[in-house]
Order: C-alpha cells, then structure tokens, then sequence
C-alpha cells in the first residue's frame, strides 16, 4: 500500500511578515504521522485569492489530502470560505445550528450578550457542498470538502481551535474514512551529546535498520530526541520490532539518556519524585524563575513542587536563603560557594527533600575578565549530599537562559536517579 | 517600482513530521520585510531529492529571491549542499578558509580538539559557483547563488546560526545589491480587546488608510499587535505620515494601548520602572515563577527586579511572605484576601517598590464547584495602594498560565503608570 500523502497549507500575511511563528503545522503533522500519513509539504501564503488557489491546485497534484488553516477569521482579510465554496461549486447558506452556536458563545464565554454584529453573523454562513465540523470553542467552523478523489479540509488559524477541532473531528475522521498503514514510533530522549556526535555513535545501528524502520535526530533546546519509526501493512510484530530497536538504541546512549518515553524533561523528573515521594525547590538567580516555571508546568505538579526563591537581588540571597554576606564579599554571588549556600538555603527553608540552585551571568553585559558572560554555577543537593558545578556559556542571554535550566534540570535528575 | 517577491524555503523532515516547530521562517520574512521585499510563499519540504529540487523550480517562477535553511548538517540526511551545486552547474571544492574555521570551531568551542571527523571535514566543501557566507559560530557555511536574474541563499538551519548569517551577511548583501522601495514600520501593542472588536473600532480609521499603506492586526497570546506599513518608491513624506496615522491610531485605541513602541510588555514595564528608578518583586503560586521569568528576560533587569517567591506550597506562603494561617484557611489559597497578603509580603520582605502576586487554579484538575478550573486571583501593591481582582479563565493548564502571567503584567503595568 502506498502512504497516503498530505499538505499543510496555512492562510495569512501575518506568516509572511514573520510576526507569527507557525505553530499549528507541527500539531497537524504530528498527529497526520501518528495516524501513518505522510506530509509531503507544508505551505504558507498570504490573504491572497490567486495565491491559495495555486496552492490548494498545486498540492492536489500530489496530495490527497489537504488540511488548511486560517484565514476564517472575522476581519476584512479573511477570505477562505468563499474562495473554497466556489472553488469546490458549491454556494454559501446560514447554518442555524452554527448561528445559535455562535450566540452561545457571545453569551457565555465571550460575556457579549445582545445582537451579533453581522461580521459575526456571517461566520454562521457554511459552503453547501462541505461537511460541516464543529468547532466547539469558537465562532469559525471547520469545513470538509471530499471531491474528485480530494480531502480537502479547511480548519481555523487560532491554535487552540485548530487543536480541539483535529483532535475531536479530523483524527476521527481520518480513523474511519482513509485506509493507511500500520505505524509506531518510539522516541528516546538524549542530553548532553550534539547530534554529530550522535549520529558518529550511532552510524552502525542506523545502517543496519531494516528497511521499513527509519531513525529521526530532533535536536531541541540542548537535547536530542531520537525517534524509530516502523511501518508496515501488516501490524504482525511491527511494534515488537520497534520496541527491540528501541532498546538497543537505550544500551547504545545509555550515558546520555534521559528517558526512552516520550516525556519531558521536567515530566520525567515529575515521575521520578513521584516515584520516591520526594519534593523538590529551586532557587534562582540568573534563571529568574524559569526552572521553577518549567517544573511546575506539568499537570499535578503540586504534589512534588513546594516552590522556589528567585533571587536576582544579592539581599534576597541573604535574607530569604541565608547566604552569608562574606561568602558574596569573597567568592562572589557567581560562585559555586555561593549556590551551595543557596541550594542549602532553600532546601531547608521549603522542607523539600531535593534542591537546585543556579546563579550566572547571562548577558549581553555584567561579565568581568575572570567571570565573562554565559559564567554559571549550578548547585544540586538532597541533604545528604551537595555538589556543584561551573559551566562556561557563550551564547546570548535567552539561549544562555535556556541551556542554564536544563543544565540544572539534567543534574537534578541525576541526582534524583542516584540518590 | 514592483516589490520585489521572495520565497522562504525550509528543508528536513523533521519539519514534516512536526517534531520542530519552524521559527527561521518568522525571523527571515521579518527581516526580508523590514528590508521593503515582499514574503510571497514559504514552504517546507523533507530531506527528498525530488521535493527540494521541485521547490526551487516553482518558487522560481515568480520569486526572484529564494531563502533556503537546513539540510545542510554533518547527519546523513542533510542533502542540500550536493544539490545545489547540481542544481547551478557547480562542482564542490575544499575551502581552506572554511576547514580551518571548523577547525578553530572543534578546538576552542566544542572542546574537542585533534583530528576532524571526515563528516565535519566535508562541511568544508563548497560550490564553486557561489559566493560562500562566513558561519562564525557553526560549521556548516551560508551559499549564495546568483544566476539568470534569481538570488538563491542557503543557510544552516539552527536558528541561532541562520540568525547571525542573516544579520551579518545576507542582509547587508541584499541591502548592497536589490533595488528596493521604501518601507517604514510602526508597531502598536494593545492588551484586554480582540481582534473582532478591535477591528470593529478601527473599521472607518482602515477604510480611509491610503492606498500605500496598511494595517495588519497580528493577535499573540492574549494581545493584538497593530502594525501600519507604508511603502513608497519615495521617501519624501513617508515616515511623517505613517507616524501621524500610527498617532490617530493611538488615540483610537487609547484604553487598550501598552505601548506604541515595537516592545514586548515586560520591556515596556522594564521602561516605565526605569523611568521612575523603581524596583519590582513578584510572589507567584500557580504561574510557578513565568512572571519573574518574563521579567528577567530583558538584558538589564537586574536594575528593577529584585526577585521572587514562587510559593506553590500554603508552608512557603506563610513562612517566607507571612500570609496568616487564618486567612488561608477562611478564604483558601485561590482568594483575594490571600494574594493581597502575598503581593504586600513580597514587598515587604524585598523592599520593592511595586509587586504583582497571583493564586489560582490551573488544571486539569484541582477544581471545585466554587472555584472552578482557570479561577486566578491577582493582586498588585505600590505600598500605598493594594489591588486584587479575581479572573474567570477556562483554558487548559499552560494557555491559563500564559494568560495569567499577561493579566498580572498589565495590572502591574497599570499600576506603575498611575502611580
């Protein structure tokens, strides 16, 4: 069986000038893989008639599939609907259920009750000729046009609109109506290992793949997710397969691995505290609550995270964790004396059974001949035992910021892991 | 003068299979804009001969500049340099200056001194029909080829090296070397209104807008920024009358506006505490430190941001800000009574002049038939005055946070400026 293949088009000047990072193709390609489609090309253009026509003509060449977003919206440049109604024949009639869903919406959620203005109204206007999808947060409905041997399905821009409307119409539908193969991923997640280090160490396992398992390298934010990929027509031991390559690649970046789930992060060291029953703390100087911010992003996090002192001021160091004062004379506030104190400090101040501490220079200014810019040490602590470290960045002060909390975060873990 | 057409073009399959979400496109068709050329189609395609091959050829047939990223890594899969060389008529060469680079590279940033692999030798390898664009902080080098009236520039796909190329070669090339028309940008952040009503209350200030220049509406978590554009083949009055437009435009929008500078909402804060030599604190419960975060994230926060105490644990909020037992337990963690003890004990404990505190439920669960899911209170001090509101959000748990965090920030933002 041929993979069945698709495109992303995405509708809107605003990804042409750059002021909108397009967020909604890496959700729709992920969840058309997941479902064994391949996504030959995606595509953005402007709120331009003749330039989504030659898209939506171009990729029907080799497409059978076309997901769009955008461009549905209620101002003067949302021009979708009716360039796809009359470009499938069909005409624009009001839809009474999208109307009164539409009113609802005013009513309730967007807390406008009273008479709609007509650009509102007239998003309750649906081509004839589409499968109507219901778009339960918001006013735009999605539209699924099947003709001539073309899917054609066109879903709103704002993300959070586009991800309940892929998740509870378009996936079911794709289940249901388009024959696909079987596939299964395993994703492995590395840190501390670039990818052509990587992929030196992994040059004999990657050469010995079998023909219908492929291996991906997905460098993010300092880390490298591996993932295996099998597809088959058949399901027999496809996924046995995979979960054996998976555990091979496991033994061969056991130095490095983080976790052979598809998890963050922050999610695997959830689990582990969960797993221990251990809280955790932070406190931060030069992160200025990043850590603590990712921590506590994972959904239930209140039972390991009891919180975090962000101490950019040097008093605070003092006051709130009970650094010394002579400890900052002498060493400095970027010393790994002074995140040891820190690390102690907050660990017994919150109670929590492990701790990380972090205090750098991050730039663009403040670094000095012995501690230049992208200086940082990080200190780890369970009580038992406290170690801490001094990395050497050089990079701009997000990435500086960026590479500090997940350096910290893969130390915790570690420690975690060990302890 | 026609506005001269670009196209974006990125290139890996982990574009496709939506493990990376594309941010190169967003800062290339920024810069090309601000430069006057027009972004006329991005698209992405896999590591496939075919694909990137028919890219080129459509995206030259009304483009006359193309910007590709990736594929040009040491990992196997990165196929873009052999097929450009082909694909111009070139054949590849060694490039002294670019071998010792990567040379330099391997030894004093990566740390990894001694012999180069020969994967990494060959990103030493270049067309000899382009012009070859210095990487300095990577090892794959920029290509530019300029051939039968199109411009073809090739860059690494890690954004932060595409970002330096683009900054330190392509734009002064472009600038040098493509007639362009004048282009002038005003940019306008507004905070609290959608997009719907917003262009509702802009609707007679667009339909007057002459015919050079334009409005963009560009939502982003939660704010809308206004973007007037002006172009012109002459500078003669441009700037005047894009400033006197973005000026009405100000006025019009006057409740809503943050700033009508092209700044963030926490650089404006930074701004405004600046101004007033002020200093800043946050004590945060379920934003676990984003607020702090976001703050520090401007280069020189160290001057206003004292810190923060991120206290997801009821022990921390009594223990470090002196929020009452009494209080928590007639009120609870998610009440105006206890975020106004929070906001006035981190000020108190950091002596900051101004503080912002936030409590609330983010979900998934955690959530009662009173206090519901997405139910946040925030509070902001000045010493003098304290302020807390409660918000009704019903979002999931990181657009909750996100939209709390902005909340909170245009409270405090309020705050200062009345202040």
């Amino acid at each position: 069986m041929k993979t069945p293949q698709a495109s992303i088009i995405t509708i809107g000047d605003e990804l042409l000038i750059g002021q909108t990072i397009d967020t909604n193709s890496a959700f729709i390609a992920q969840e058309l893989n997941r479902l064994g489609l391949w996504v030959r090309r995606r595509v953005a253009v402007g709120d331009d008639r003749e330039e989504i026509i030659s898209a939506l003509r171009e990729e029907s060449k080799n497409s059978s599939l076309l997901i769009l977003t955008g461009g549905l919206g209620p101002t003067a440049d949302d021009i979708t609907k009716p360039l796809l109604c009359d470009y499938f024949g069909g005409k624009l009639v009001r839809n009474q259920a999208v109307l009164e869903h539409i009113e609802r919406l005013f009513e309730k959620v967007y807390k406008r009750p009273g008479a709609l203005l007509e650009r509102n109204q007239k998003q309750a206007d649906v081509p004839d000729n589409c499968l109507v999808l219901h778009n339960p947060s918001g006013s735009a409905p999605g539209m699924l046009f099947d003709q001539k041997g073309i899917i054609c399905i066109s879903l709103p821009g704002v993300p959070r609109e586009m991800k309940e409307l892929m998740t509870t119409a378009v996936v079911p539908w794709i289940k249901e109506n388009i024959t696909r193969p079987f596939i299964v991923h395993r994703t492995l997640l590395t840190c501390g290992i670039g990818e052509s280090m990587l992929a030196e160490l992994l040059h004999e396992f990657e050469r010995t793949l079998p023909a219908q398992i492929s291996l991906a390298y997905l460098p993010n934010y300092g880390m490298v997710k591996l993932r295996l990929t099998g597809k088959s027509e058949s399901r027999t031991g496809l996924k046995e397969q995979v979960d054996d390559l998976a555990q091979q690649l496991a033994v061969l970046t056991a130095d490095y691995l983080v976790t052979d789930q598809d998890l963050s992060m922050e999610a695997i060291i959830g689990q582990l505290l969960l797993n221990k029953n251990w809280t955790v703390a932070t406190a931060e100087s030069c992160t200025g609550g990043l850590i603590a911010h990712q921590l506590s992003s994972i959904p239930g996090a209140s039972a390991y995270f009891k919180g975090s002192v962000v101490c950019y001021d040097n008093e605070m160091k003092e006051d709130l964790l009970g650094v010394q004062k002579k400890t900052l004379q002498e060493h400095g506030a970027v010393s790994e004396q002074t995140v040891t104190e820190m690390v102690e400090g907050v660990r017994k101040r919150t109670n929590a059974n492990v701790a990380v501490a972090v205090s750098g220079i991050m730039g663009p200014s403040g670094g000095t001949p012995d501690k230049p810019v992208g200086t940082v040490c990080v200190a780890v602590s369970n009580g038992d035992k406290t170690m801490a470290t001094t990395l050497r960045l050089g990079f701009d002060r997000a990435r500086n910021t960026q590479q500090t909390a997940l350096f910290a975060l893969n130390l915790l873990r570690k420690l975690i892991v060990s302890g």
